[in-house]
């Protein structure tokens, strides 16, 4: 493996660091509203950043959220156009006190960079964009074209930039997309993700009586709503994880066998990865599935938090009024977002304990998908990490949400390549995210030698 | 109904009011550290009152917790000791956007006053300091001996003044309590509560994973203690309110056939209570049992609250590494706090689901308790009651727990003449609490009277 571009990109990986440090100090939590100067100046600052390297037609996008962060270098004719897609948004840190240094305050230790957005995303997003710096400063140009959209509501549902796309604008007209936003199967195992699971996420709400009662007056006669969204959460899975809202596995395509077989083949251990990963004292899930299926080929639901009542120490003897559970589910290809909101919601409604009233809300959602792996571009990002890695790269699933990549299928017929260099214990929207150090540089490597491979390929 | 003292708390009522109105501005909410030293100031405040007006000997008595605050006036010899009780503690003010002005800043509207603590239990504790000032200062003395003994933790407990109890101090030397803690069954219904339920408050806690993991990567595979708790409380309790711990209803002692009977002729609309109090769409409960006897006689159980994960505006894909629920069960006759408590624990281990841990642990507890009414206390409150309301008094139970009453009983062998002056609308624990300002005024009437009846009784 030998380029001007890759030699530029060794010699500076120290400032590099320094400069993705700098972007993981802003606390761009699109989820919280006193955060919104913050999201906005973390756009702000890439936008700069893609201006100082040289990228061309730099701006801001503004959506009805956060904006969007918009660039390209289209001087390669003859060549593709690559979408390099990345979010600068971040999960909420907390809970705080688990953070064995502070989430915004980006701290090295045991070859890893900690810190809230280390990998998921600021720190993939930042390896396209360093990559581009390398082959714009050691060549002077792009071995193809380029253009970059950048997100910063892809921790809450992605509506900005989805709606951008279904309006097939020019700024989006490319022949492929690069997402770093996924992960390594395991540790120098290069890794391509070619399906995601979908997801809604949403808000059950419970109301009993018009206003907070004591327990002791009204316990007997008043309705309790925590008591009653815990016995509608109680209907809505089993305790093995089956999903118990009638229909909602009809209609699923489960991989195919050859899939299943190159799962089964991939490095694996599920006592190791309940040990290290979770951490449970045994892991749960649907019966007659391994750990992978039900991860990245099985619809789940998850209860995330629920809000209201007397949360603080002590007691407080009181029937709250309402109670707030916020519950997603993640879907798998043959479900729709649409189909299965109307099935829960249909389903919660129907099994309303006495004496409350219910509200099921969609807060946002998303397609699950699945890429064909039979393009040149997936054939030149193998070849690419095979150079960098020396290694053959593994298909995995992931069994997160990027509803984008749906989004840029359906609308704008692109194919996604999903390379990431994250690690299955980076700790992603939890305490201690971390992006191992090595990763990042080679993920740089990787995206500099994707892009070369891509461009000579098509001459 | 004529006395130099009734005239004198007549004459100064306004007073009174506004000097209320100062202690009801102390935040004096004892499950929150961050009030201790408001929790101490409402104490000194007493103290210093009790001090103004003649009472002797008054000083705070340490705990573990808040202080008692305690006084005497023992010129009576040949008459019997009154002990009078309250408490200066108040509930957390939350949620602080449902109160039309602000908590711990008194406003009367509509002939009530409005704050946290209005009437549990500052306004009807404070009824009995202006009840004694009014003695001490018309007449030079009080007609019989006088105790006061006033707690700070009521509402968390009470483990201090439990102890102090318990221990059988000189200071609580008596004949019987007077406790002003409870209400009237109806507006200009003279009132005396002769039974409360007893209570445990526990917490449930659940531990799946080490650490919180994000929802899309785990979801299939780590176990959700939010499901896990629900899918427990679901078995804690059916949706109409039976409690399915076993062995838990086993050697309660119902309510006899003429406290049955009572109940039945008391001017009670079920409808009206649903609509005006209650405020849901419907009534809950066990079946088979009346709206009076599943709030007085019949043990229930309520979750006030389940702290932990993401209870944020938005979302957050997390799957929490714990969860809590704070669960509370009523006591009646019968049941005691140990072994309820013991009953609880034992089911919820042994219903405990797949991939989580959980521990239950008791936070408070108290023990139900019965009043007999054959006695010279209950007659005399029952005249001064008929003098100053004009009405025959009904007696009561209260759903509330007021362990201190029991602890009266069972280590100093005192009766509790239970006279409160609430009434059923008066948000107790709740956002809004108020006193109707005129049963302020009549209940330091009521206290006045029935000390005198009962110092003339007994010469």
């Amino acid at each position: 493996m030998s380029s001007l571009a890759i030699d530029y990109a060794h010699k500076h990986q120290v400032r590099f660091l320094d400069e993705l440090k700098d972007l993981l100090r802003i606390p761009s939590v699109s989820t919280l509203p006193e955060h919104n100067a913050d999201t906005r100046r973390a756009a702000e600052s890439l936008a700069n950043e893609y201006r100082r390297i040289g990228m061309e037609n730099v701006r801001l996008i503004e959506t009805a959220g956060h904006p969007l962060v918009y660039a390209d270098w289209l001087h390669a004719p003859g060549k593709p156009t690559a979408l390099l897609y990345g979010h600068y948004d971040v999960q909420p840190p907390d809970p705080l006190d688990e953070w064995l240094s502070p989430p915004f305050e980006p701290t090295e230790r045991n070859g890893n960079l900690y810190a809230r957005g280390a990998v998921d995303d600021k720190g993939q997003t930042y390896m396209q964009v360093k990559a581009l710096e390398s082959l714009l400063a050691a060549e002077g140009k792009l071995p193809l074209n380029v253009r970059v959209i950048l997100e910063g509501e892809e921790e809450i549902g992605g509506e900005g930039i989805a709606e951008f796309v279904a309006s097939r604008p020019p700024e989006l007209a490319a022949d492929f997309v690069l997402v770093c936003d996924t992960e390594l199967f395991a540790d120098n195992l290069p890794t391509l993700c070619v399906g995601l699971r979908g997801m809604i996420y949403t808000e059950i709400e419970v109301r009993g009586a018009k206003t907070d009662l004591h327990s002791g007056m009204y316990g007997g006669a008043a309705p309790n709503p925590f008591v009653a969204l815990a016995q509608l959460i109680a209907k809505l899975r089993d305790e093995s994880g089956k999903i118990l809202v009638p229909g909602i596995y009809d209609g699923i395509v489960p991989p195919s066998s050859e899939e299943l077989a190159a799962w089964k083949s991939l490095p694996f251990d599920e006592e190791h990865y309940r040990q290290t990963e979770v951490g449970s004292k045994e892991l749960v899930g649907e019966a007659g599935f391994s750990v992978l299926e039900r991860t990245w080929a099985r619809p789940t639901l998850d209860v995330h938090g629920m809000p209201g009542g007397f949360i603080g120490a002590g007691a407080k003897t009181v029937i709250p009024a309402k109670a707030l559970a916020k519950v997603s589910m993640r879907l798998v290809p043959g479900m729709t977002p649409a189909d299965a909101f109307a099935k829960l919601r249909e389903y919660v409604l129907a099994v309303v304990p006495a004496g409350v009233e219910v509200d099921v809300r969609l807060i946002h959602s998303g397609e699950p998908c699945l890429i064909p792996v039979d393009n040149p571009y997936i054939r030149a990002a193998t070849a690419a990490l095979r150079e960098v890695w020396d290694k053959e790269t593994v298909f995995i699933r992931s069994g997160g949400s990027i509803p984008i990549v749906g989004d840029f299928a359906r609308h704008l017929g692109l194919p996604s390549v999903m390379m990431g260099f994250g690690l299955p214990d980076d700790n992603l929207h939890a305490p201690n995210e971390k992006f191992k150090i090595a990763n990042f540089y080679r993920g740089i490597d990787s995206i500099i030698r994707f892009l070369e491979t891509t461009g000579e390929s098509s001459k």
